[in-house]
Protein backbone atom coordinates (compact mmCIF):
# COMPACT_ATOMS: atom_id res chain seq x y z
CA UNK A 1 0.00 0.00 0.00
CA UNK A 2 1.27 3.34 -0.84
CA UNK A 3 2.01 5.76 1.66
CA UNK A 4 -0.59 8.25 2.26
CA UNK A 5 0.40 11.58 4.25
CA UNK A 6 -2.80 12.61 4.91
CA UNK A 7 -3.94 9.80 6.60
CA UNK A 8 -1.95 10.79 9.66
CA UNK A 9 -2.33 7.08 11.28
CA UNK A 10 -0.80 6.97 14.46
CA UNK A 11 2.14 4.72 15.45
CA UNK A 12 0.46 3.63 18.17
CA UNK A 13 -2.63 5.09 20.02
CA UNK A 14 -2.86 5.35 23.76
CA UNK A 15 -5.28 2.96 24.42
CA UNK A 16 -3.01 -0.10 22.69
CA UNK A 17 -0.01 1.81 24.72
CA UNK A 18 -1.98 1.16 27.90
CA UNK A 19 -3.04 -2.35 26.56
CA UNK A 20 0.79 -3.29 26.02
CA UNK A 21 1.64 -2.31 29.49
CA UNK A 22 -1.26 -4.74 31.27
CA UNK A 23 -0.06 -7.35 29.10
CA UNK A 24 3.20 -6.76 30.42
CA UNK A 25 2.22 -6.65 33.82
CA UNK A 26 0.15 -9.97 33.98
CA UNK A 27 2.83 -11.99 32.61
CA UNK A 28 4.89 -10.00 35.06
CA UNK A 29 2.05 -11.33 37.63
CA UNK A 30 2.57 -15.12 36.30
CA UNK A 31 6.11 -14.83 36.85
CA UNK A 32 5.17 -13.93 40.99
CA UNK A 33 3.31 -16.63 41.24
CA UNK A 34 5.64 -19.02 39.89
CA UNK A 35 7.83 -18.17 43.09
CA UNK A 36 7.64 -20.58 45.76
CA UNK A 37 6.90 -18.36 48.86
CA UNK A 38 9.95 -19.13 50.57
CA UNK A 39 12.03 -18.02 47.35
CA UNK A 40 10.90 -14.76 46.55
CA UNK A 41 12.62 -12.64 49.14
CA UNK A 42 15.76 -15.03 50.01
CA UNK A 43 16.74 -16.23 46.06
CA UNK A 44 18.81 -14.26 44.32
CA UNK A 45 22.05 -14.82 41.86
CA UNK A 46 25.57 -12.83 41.99
CA UNK A 47 24.27 -10.60 44.74
CA UNK A 48 21.51 -9.16 42.94
CA UNK A 49 18.51 -8.44 44.64
CA UNK A 50 15.60 -10.94 44.95
CA UNK A 51 12.80 -10.57 42.66
CA UNK A 52 10.17 -9.82 45.46
CA UNK A 53 12.67 -6.66 45.96
CA UNK A 54 12.42 -5.90 42.13
CA UNK A 55 8.86 -6.01 42.35
CA UNK A 56 8.68 -3.29 44.74
CA UNK A 57 10.71 -1.38 42.74
CA UNK A 58 8.06 -2.11 39.77
CA UNK A 59 5.55 -1.17 42.77
CA UNK A 60 6.88 2.29 43.43
CA UNK A 61 6.97 3.75 39.69
CA UNK A 62 4.02 2.42 38.18
CA UNK A 63 0.84 4.42 40.11
CA UNK A 64 3.44 6.92 41.95
CA UNK A 65 4.49 8.03 38.27
CA UNK A 66 0.92 8.25 36.85
CA UNK A 67 -0.69 10.30 39.53
CA UNK A 68 2.54 12.43 39.35
CA UNK A 69 1.69 12.80 36.17
CA UNK A 70 -2.18 13.71 36.54
CA UNK A 71 -2.05 15.63 39.45
CA UNK A 72 0.80 17.63 38.67
CA UNK A 73 2.28 17.29 42.54
CA UNK A 74 5.69 15.99 42.58
CA UNK A 75 6.35 12.60 43.99
CA UNK A 76 9.41 10.48 45.46
CA UNK A 77 10.48 7.12 44.65
CA UNK A 78 9.59 5.36 47.78
CA UNK A 79 9.10 1.41 47.50
CA UNK A 80 6.10 0.02 49.43
CA UNK A 81 7.09 -3.00 52.04
CA UNK A 82 6.01 -6.29 51.74
CA UNK A 83 7.81 -9.94 52.63
CA UNK A 84 5.41 -11.82 51.47
CA UNK A 85 4.45 -13.31 48.07
CA UNK A 86 0.42 -12.82 48.83
CA UNK A 87 1.45 -9.16 49.95
CA UNK A 88 2.99 -8.15 47.01
CA UNK A 89 0.07 -9.91 44.96
CA UNK A 90 -2.52 -8.22 46.22
CA UNK A 91 -0.72 -4.76 45.70
CA UNK A 92 -0.10 -5.67 42.00
CA UNK A 93 -3.40 -6.22 41.56
CA UNK A 94 -4.37 -2.93 43.44
CA UNK A 95 -2.25 -0.96 40.63
CA UNK A 96 -4.06 -3.09 37.83
CA UNK A 97 -6.91 -1.12 38.71
CA UNK A 98 -5.41 2.02 39.42
CA UNK A 99 -3.38 2.19 36.10
CA UNK A 100 -6.97 1.54 34.34
CA UNK A 101 -8.30 3.95 36.34
CA UNK A 102 -5.92 6.86 36.20
CA UNK A 103 -5.03 6.48 32.16
CA UNK A 104 -7.98 8.28 30.95
CA UNK A 105 -7.16 11.09 32.91
CA UNK A 106 -3.96 11.38 30.89
CA UNK A 107 -4.58 14.68 28.74
CA UNK A 108 -3.78 13.32 25.07
CA UNK A 109 -1.31 15.88 24.43
CA UNK A 110 1.07 15.07 27.47
CA UNK A 111 2.63 11.97 26.10
CA UNK A 112 5.06 14.37 23.98
CA UNK A 113 5.59 16.74 27.54
CA UNK A 114 8.98 16.65 28.72
CA UNK A 115 8.37 16.17 32.81
CA UNK A 116 10.44 15.26 35.41
CA UNK A 117 9.03 12.18 37.57
CA UNK A 118 9.74 10.54 40.81
CA UNK A 119 12.27 13.19 41.91
CA UNK A 120 14.95 11.77 39.36
CA UNK A 121 14.12 11.41 35.86
CA UNK A 122 13.23 14.19 33.18
CA UNK A 123 12.08 13.17 29.78
CA UNK A 124 9.36 13.50 26.94
CA UNK A 125 6.21 11.51 29.15
CA UNK A 126 6.37 8.55 26.12
CA UNK A 127 10.24 7.95 27.19
CA UNK A 128 9.48 7.83 30.73
CA UNK A 129 6.13 5.56 30.62
CA UNK A 130 8.17 3.03 27.99
CA UNK A 131 11.66 3.38 30.21
CA UNK A 132 8.58 2.07 33.27
CA UNK A 133 7.78 -0.90 31.09
CA UNK A 134 11.22 -1.80 29.98
CA UNK A 135 12.23 -1.69 33.33
CA UNK A 136 9.48 -4.11 34.38
CA UNK A 137 10.80 -6.29 31.05
CA UNK A 138 14.24 -6.02 31.95
CA UNK A 139 13.94 -7.40 35.88
CA UNK A 140 11.19 -9.61 34.80
CA UNK A 141 13.98 -11.31 32.30
CA UNK A 142 16.59 -11.80 35.49
CA UNK A 143 13.37 -13.16 37.42
CA UNK A 144 13.29 -15.74 34.62
CA UNK A 145 16.85 -16.34 35.45
CA UNK A 146 15.90 -17.08 39.17
CA UNK A 147 13.04 -19.56 38.17
CA UNK A 148 15.12 -21.39 35.63
CA UNK A 149 17.76 -21.79 38.17
CA UNK A 150 15.29 -23.16 41.17
CA UNK A 151 14.30 -25.85 38.32
CA UNK A 152 10.73 -23.82 37.65
CA UNK A 153 9.64 -23.28 34.65
CA UNK A 154 8.73 -19.97 33.57
CA UNK A 155 5.23 -18.25 31.91
CA UNK A 156 5.86 -18.07 28.43
CA UNK A 157 7.01 -14.41 27.78
CA UNK A 158 4.85 -13.93 24.66
CA UNK A 159 1.51 -14.74 25.78
CA UNK A 160 0.19 -11.54 27.27
CA UNK A 161 -3.30 -12.36 27.96
CA UNK B 1 -2.54 21.81 30.67
CA UNK B 2 -6.00 20.81 29.53
CA UNK B 3 -6.71 18.88 26.68
CA UNK B 4 -7.13 19.93 23.52
CA UNK B 5 -8.34 17.15 20.79
CA UNK B 6 -7.49 19.17 17.70
CA UNK B 7 -3.90 19.18 19.18
CA UNK B 8 -4.08 15.37 17.75
CA UNK B 9 -0.65 15.22 19.53
CA UNK B 10 1.35 11.87 18.74
CA UNK B 11 1.62 9.16 21.78
CA UNK B 12 5.41 8.43 19.62
CA UNK B 13 6.23 9.40 16.35
CA UNK B 14 8.18 6.58 14.21
CA UNK B 15 11.39 8.22 14.48
CA UNK B 16 11.02 8.41 18.37
CA UNK B 17 10.51 4.64 17.93
CA UNK B 18 13.27 4.48 15.87
CA UNK B 19 15.54 6.20 18.07
CA UNK B 20 13.83 3.88 21.21
CA UNK B 21 14.88 0.85 19.62
CA UNK B 22 18.52 2.22 18.70
CA UNK B 23 19.27 3.34 22.40
CA UNK B 24 18.06 -0.49 23.21
CA UNK B 25 20.69 -1.80 21.13
CA UNK B 26 23.81 0.29 22.02
CA UNK B 27 23.00 -1.49 25.83
CA UNK B 28 22.85 -4.42 24.26
CA UNK B 29 25.85 -4.00 21.84
CA UNK B 30 27.67 -2.80 25.20
CA UNK B 31 26.36 -6.13 26.92
CA UNK B 32 28.02 -8.22 24.71
CA UNK B 33 31.23 -5.85 25.30
CA UNK B 34 31.19 -6.97 28.38
CA UNK B 35 31.19 -10.83 28.24
CA UNK B 36 34.91 -12.52 28.30
CA UNK B 37 35.10 -14.10 24.84
CA UNK B 38 35.35 -17.63 26.19
CA UNK B 39 32.18 -17.28 28.02
CA UNK B 40 29.87 -15.67 25.16
CA UNK B 41 29.04 -19.01 23.78
CA UNK B 42 29.31 -21.21 26.52
CA UNK B 43 28.40 -19.90 29.81
CA UNK B 44 24.71 -20.42 31.36
CA UNK B 45 22.48 -20.93 34.25
CA UNK B 46 19.49 -23.10 33.96
CA UNK B 47 20.03 -24.86 31.35
CA UNK B 48 18.95 -21.93 29.25
CA UNK B 49 21.42 -20.32 25.85
CA UNK B 50 23.99 -18.63 25.80
CA UNK B 51 23.91 -15.06 25.29
CA UNK B 52 25.84 -15.36 22.19
CA UNK B 53 22.82 -17.56 21.04
CA UNK B 54 20.21 -15.33 22.70
CA UNK B 55 22.19 -12.52 20.44
CA UNK B 56 21.78 -14.67 17.37
CA UNK B 57 18.13 -15.24 17.97
CA UNK B 58 17.99 -11.47 18.39
CA UNK B 59 20.07 -10.56 14.41
CA UNK B 60 17.41 -13.05 13.39
CA UNK B 61 14.36 -11.05 13.74
CA UNK B 62 15.27 -7.28 13.42
CA UNK B 63 16.10 -6.80 9.83
CA UNK B 64 14.55 -10.16 8.64
CA UNK B 65 11.45 -8.13 10.14
CA UNK B 66 11.88 -4.79 8.37
CA UNK B 67 12.70 -6.44 5.26
CA UNK B 68 9.80 -8.57 4.90
CA UNK B 69 7.58 -5.36 6.50
CA UNK B 70 9.44 -3.39 3.80
CA UNK B 71 9.56 -5.94 0.44
CA UNK B 72 6.88 -7.77 1.31
CA UNK B 73 8.41 -11.28 0.87
CA UNK B 74 7.71 -13.95 3.27
CA UNK B 75 10.51 -14.44 5.64
CA UNK B 76 11.60 -17.26 7.65
CA UNK B 77 13.17 -17.22 11.25
CA UNK B 78 16.99 -18.25 10.41
CA UNK B 79 19.25 -17.15 12.90
CA UNK B 80 22.87 -16.70 11.31
CA UNK B 81 25.84 -18.62 13.06
CA UNK B 82 28.56 -17.56 14.91
CA UNK B 83 31.22 -18.62 17.31
CA UNK B 84 32.75 -15.13 18.34
CA UNK B 85 32.38 -12.29 20.39
CA UNK B 86 34.09 -10.71 17.38
CA UNK B 87 31.66 -12.31 14.50
CA UNK B 88 28.69 -10.97 16.36
CA UNK B 89 29.50 -7.47 16.99
CA UNK B 90 30.00 -7.66 13.36
CA UNK B 91 27.03 -8.07 12.92
CA UNK B 92 25.52 -6.13 15.17
CA UNK B 93 27.09 -3.26 13.97
CA UNK B 94 26.06 -3.74 10.19
CA UNK B 95 22.50 -4.53 11.18
CA UNK B 96 22.58 -1.54 13.24
CA UNK B 97 23.25 0.09 10.08
CA UNK B 98 20.48 -1.51 7.98
CA UNK B 99 18.23 -1.09 10.24
CA UNK B 100 18.57 3.27 10.01
CA UNK B 101 18.43 2.62 6.36
CA UNK B 102 15.54 0.22 6.58
CA UNK B 103 13.37 2.32 8.38
CA UNK B 104 12.66 5.25 6.30
CA UNK B 105 11.28 3.19 3.57
CA UNK B 106 8.36 1.81 6.48
CA UNK B 107 5.29 3.80 4.76
CA UNK B 108 3.80 5.93 7.69
CA UNK B 109 0.38 3.74 7.80
CA UNK B 110 2.04 0.54 8.36
CA UNK B 111 2.50 1.02 11.80
CA UNK B 112 -1.47 0.26 12.27
CA UNK B 113 -1.91 -2.89 10.14
CA UNK B 114 -1.96 -6.09 10.59
CA UNK B 115 1.12 -8.38 8.78
CA UNK B 116 2.46 -11.97 9.56
CA UNK B 117 6.17 -11.98 10.08
CA UNK B 118 9.12 -14.66 10.14
CA UNK B 119 6.64 -17.28 9.49
CA UNK B 120 5.26 -16.99 12.87
CA UNK B 121 3.77 -13.93 14.41
CA UNK B 122 0.51 -11.97 13.15
CA UNK B 123 -0.60 -8.47 14.93
CA UNK B 124 -0.20 -5.03 14.34
CA UNK B 125 3.31 -3.78 12.65
CA UNK B 126 3.80 -1.72 15.89
CA UNK B 127 3.38 -4.19 17.97
CA UNK B 128 5.53 -6.70 16.01
CA UNK B 129 7.89 -4.10 16.49
CA UNK B 130 7.50 -3.59 20.30
CA UNK B 131 7.50 -7.76 20.57
CA UNK B 132 11.10 -7.32 19.05
CA UNK B 133 12.28 -4.67 21.24
CA UNK B 134 10.61 -6.56 24.29
CA UNK B 135 12.48 -9.38 23.28
CA UNK B 136 15.68 -7.83 23.62
CA UNK B 137 15.40 -6.35 26.70
CA UNK B 138 13.51 -9.52 27.79
CA UNK B 139 16.91 -11.32 27.10
CA UNK B 140 19.38 -8.65 27.83
CA UNK B 141 17.72 -8.95 31.44
CA UNK B 142 18.93 -12.24 31.31
CA UNK B 143 22.31 -11.46 30.14
CA UNK B 144 22.91 -9.33 33.20
CA UNK B 145 22.27 -12.16 35.16
CA UNK B 146 24.99 -13.85 33.35
CA UNK B 147 27.67 -11.30 33.60
CA UNK B 148 26.63 -10.86 37.57
CA UNK B 149 27.21 -14.24 38.17
CA UNK B 150 30.28 -14.24 36.10
CA UNK B 151 31.64 -11.31 38.74
CA UNK B 152 31.35 -8.57 35.67
CA UNK B 153 29.47 -5.24 36.41
CA UNK B 154 26.88 -4.81 33.51
CA UNK B 155 26.57 -1.53 31.98
CA UNK B 156 23.91 0.79 32.96
CA UNK B 157 20.62 0.11 31.82
CA UNK B 158 19.01 3.10 31.53
CA UNK B 159 22.01 4.84 29.59
CA UNK B 160 20.71 4.10 26.01
CA UNK B 161 23.40 6.76 24.32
Amino acid sequence: MASDPTLAAPIITDDQLLSHWQGHRRVTRRVLEAFPDTELFSFSIGSMRTFGELALELLAMDVPMLEELIEERPREYQPPTANTKEEVLRMWDEHTAQIDALWPRLPAEIFQQTKTVLGQYTSKVYDRLWCVIDNETHHRGQGYVYLRALGIEPPPFYLRD
